[in-house]
């Protein structure tokens, strides 16, 4: 029998504050601690904090690789994917998860942004983009104001 | 002797009202008087009418499509790009572009401003999103009032 | 400390004859005994067995999807990766693994043969594609005689 | 009015002895006089001498390109589409191409060979691989004598 896992996404940029940094340690740990598995773009800042949390709570961590070496996955992704196909790789990241949460941000989370919106996944913001047309807010970026509150919004989409 | 082409694309949602679909055929005819060549994903609503715009003004016109499928370009792409990787295509619209002129949008736009933004590609905005972190604007989106000052802007970023 | 998994992967077609689909689970099953994981395409036919075979001992199967729906994994993949990315997946399949065993084969697993190659990836075949230049066989296909020896050979690689 | 451009692929090997390359110079010419538009994917050896073949002869050339410059395309080069996904261009090359003409061959032609008879795109075969299974030689790859030959025949295929 198929054991059914869950799987959260956490996008932000690879050189970040140590604030933002914390920031992503506590989401994974979350994730982790509820029994998801953490989906990430495999790299350091924001993907590296998120793995490393995950990963001291005992999760399983998943980083998706914009180039062809395994070695470049940061120390805490224990399944790395590589797929050589560069930064085309932000959808793969997104359509593998369930829900994303983006922390911070740099344009690559901006566009990972756009990839879960446009695939109807949702999407929690942590301190990151927002996004406006014709002067109003596009409120499908559901806002958190902490990691734990992050974490419960995203596995309560699912259920 | 090879010749240069300047290559600017058009990016913007495939379904829009008549006012966006004239904005758009405007920027098309626009790039082709100004001897460049436009670069787009191909399919319909902004991308088919900047291609009609270019087409009649004798332009060339490259439609980079997702699916598997050349039928599915619409019929003014002279070139059509069949890459078969669905919307991770949006990363190779844009890195073909030298710079791009972004209209109206979708949430395949935004996934493109961020890609353009990531790689150094100049975006020039007309009616599309707006960008902020922290309550600040982002102004790499280079806001233009018309057809005509968005490609002259492109234009001018290249030379 | 990160756990340190070995990643096997397994090509072949989607649709097989019972004999190839036997093979392909005993291969399944042996990679799992030999605590690898396993990784495959995620559909049918000898990725199906292989993921059976390697579930039935307990292993972990990662499952690298070419579509936009996690729901198209076969049933015995606990990771399933959903690329979007349509065939262009085949990379991902062989670049993510350290040793690929090919078994039958589609030109699908013609593909993901050549993508193994290109990038130095071993490469061990069990009634696979033989393929020739001025009619000289290639050897770099390496040539097992049952699932045992093929995951064996592809283990001893990588030591 | 929409033109209808023929798009013919060539697909071979970035290092190459004199002798092929003089084989793809001739193809690409070849194309050229038939007025179709060469695909290729834009990098140097058999895509190169293709490129300039049919550059000389008057003929519009396409380059897909792997990498993120465009800077790395051939100087025959006149459409480079920029990819940024690696390898994975190999099948956007294919899809892009109505027919396929295969020269000599690294293990990346192999790869273009499969993605391109998986899709059902025709490959004429010049002194390219062959490719068995059960000792029977797959005869999918249609073999020509020379470039005049492979072009005629890529041609009929599409009429």
């Amino acid at each position: 029998m198929k054991e059914k896992y869950i799987f959260i996404g956490v996008i932000g940029g690879s050189e970040v504050s140590p604030q933002i940094n914390q920031l992503a340690e506590e989401v994974g740990r979350e994730i982790a601690r509820q029994s998801a598995v953490l989906v990430c773009g495999g790299l350091g800042g924001v993907m590296e904090a998120a793995c490393k949390g995950a990963s001291d709570a005992g999760g399983l961590t998943i980083g998706i690789l914009p180039g062809d070496n395994r070695q470049t996955a940061n120390p805490y992704v224990k399944i790395p994917i590589v797929t050589g196909i560069g930064y085309a790789r932000n959808v793969a990241v997104v359509k593998s998860s369930q829900a994303v949460i983006a922390i911070d941000g740099s344009y690559g989370t901006l566009t990972e942004i756009g990839h879960a919106l446009q695939s109807g996944i949702p999407v929690i913001g942590l301190k990151t983009w927002s996004i406006s047309m014709d002067d109003k807010i596009d409120n499908n970026i559901i806002l958190a104001k902490n990691p734990k509150e992050a974490v419960a919004r995203a596995i309560a989409l699912l259920e």
